[in-house]
């Protein structure tokens, strides 16, 4: 087991970068259907297809009880009064629960119960950890003005699902009201 | 699955608090076994106690797919030729590998494969993350001059057996040797 490459990994808390991993970079135009605000998308993106956030993972082993992280990395901004933020998923494997650890700038998760749909919006700062259980889609947002960075442990068994949200999106959404990141309901949200 | 406790939890790097979790503490008299230099060890005992480590975690659920944290904290300090250590161990549940973060200070870690006896020294960083695969013992050193915190995250279901290493110790030894953090076969060490 201990001649398993990654065996020892290091990450760049400023730039988001994982020893030499290729990293996924989503910009705005790969954000289509996450912002409830179409308008102020669309009138965004004719300004330019800005990077929004970035994701590298290492994963040395992919048995039973191992394990993965991720950093990721999203640049400050925002459309109309929505934070950048990422796709969101749910975990393929079900069960598989998340830790995120915030690295530097300041952030929220959205965490929505795939089962009652039950939302929760929690804060994601340095030297803080967000427990996201199984079961539960989870979204990260930039609230800050600069960039948000995090680590995501999780097993290595978990997997994405980013197909149940781009169906029907979270149930929430966190927008920006008297300076404050606030969770609202998207069906009720008029921009 | 939202209304568990424990969603969000602030960890202390300079500290090793955990919330208001309660650590387990070890003192030196706890680490009898430990160190391969008996004579340097009494002779410590002689003159004190001193804490060598603590450790706090946070396990918000116990299902297959969920995941616990802790933080550790090592005083700086050595036995001998020999850095303050903490006792390790396997897993209970074998296949349960584990991610080290590094926060402050400097430290390694000794890696032994159960089946091989195959060892393996990593150092252990901030900004980096060494793996410990399952069926994996391990234990960490600080081999700095200030306190050493990291975290650990592990399948929900890992826990923990001493009793395997405490009934055979580690094959490998960790000595400073030239000022250097240096693995040498315990069995061939002549303090």
């Amino acid at each position: 087991m201990l001649a398993i490459d990654e065996i020892l990994s290091r990450y760049d808390p400023s730039t988001g970068a994982l020893d030499g991993k290729p990293a996924v970079r989503r910009h705005l135009a790969d954000l289509r259907g996450c912002f409830a605000d179409v308008r102020a998308y669309e009138s965004a993106l004719e300004r330019g297809n800005p990077l929004v956030y970035s994701v590298a993972a290492v994963e040395p082993a992919r048995g039973e009880g191992d394990l993965g992280y991720g950093i990721g990395l999203i640049v400050p901004g925002k459309v109309g009064r929505e934070y950048h933020m990422t796709k969101g998923h749910l975990h393929a494997w079900r069960p598989a629960a998340e830790f995120y650890f915030g690295l530097s700038g300041e952030g929220v998760m959205l965490l929505e119960d795939e089962a009652t749909g039950a939302s929760r919006m929690v804060r994601l700062r340095p030297h803080e950890a967000v427990y996201v259980p199984g079961h539960t889609a989870h979204r990260t947002m930039n609230v800050g003005a600069v960039p948000l960075t995090y680590l995501g442990v999780y097993p290595a068994r978990a997997g994405h699902d980013y197909g149940a949200i781009a169906e029907r999106n979270f149930r929430g959404l966190v927008v920006e009201s008297g300076g404050q990141p606030t969770l609202v309901d998207r069906a009720s949200f008029i921009p």
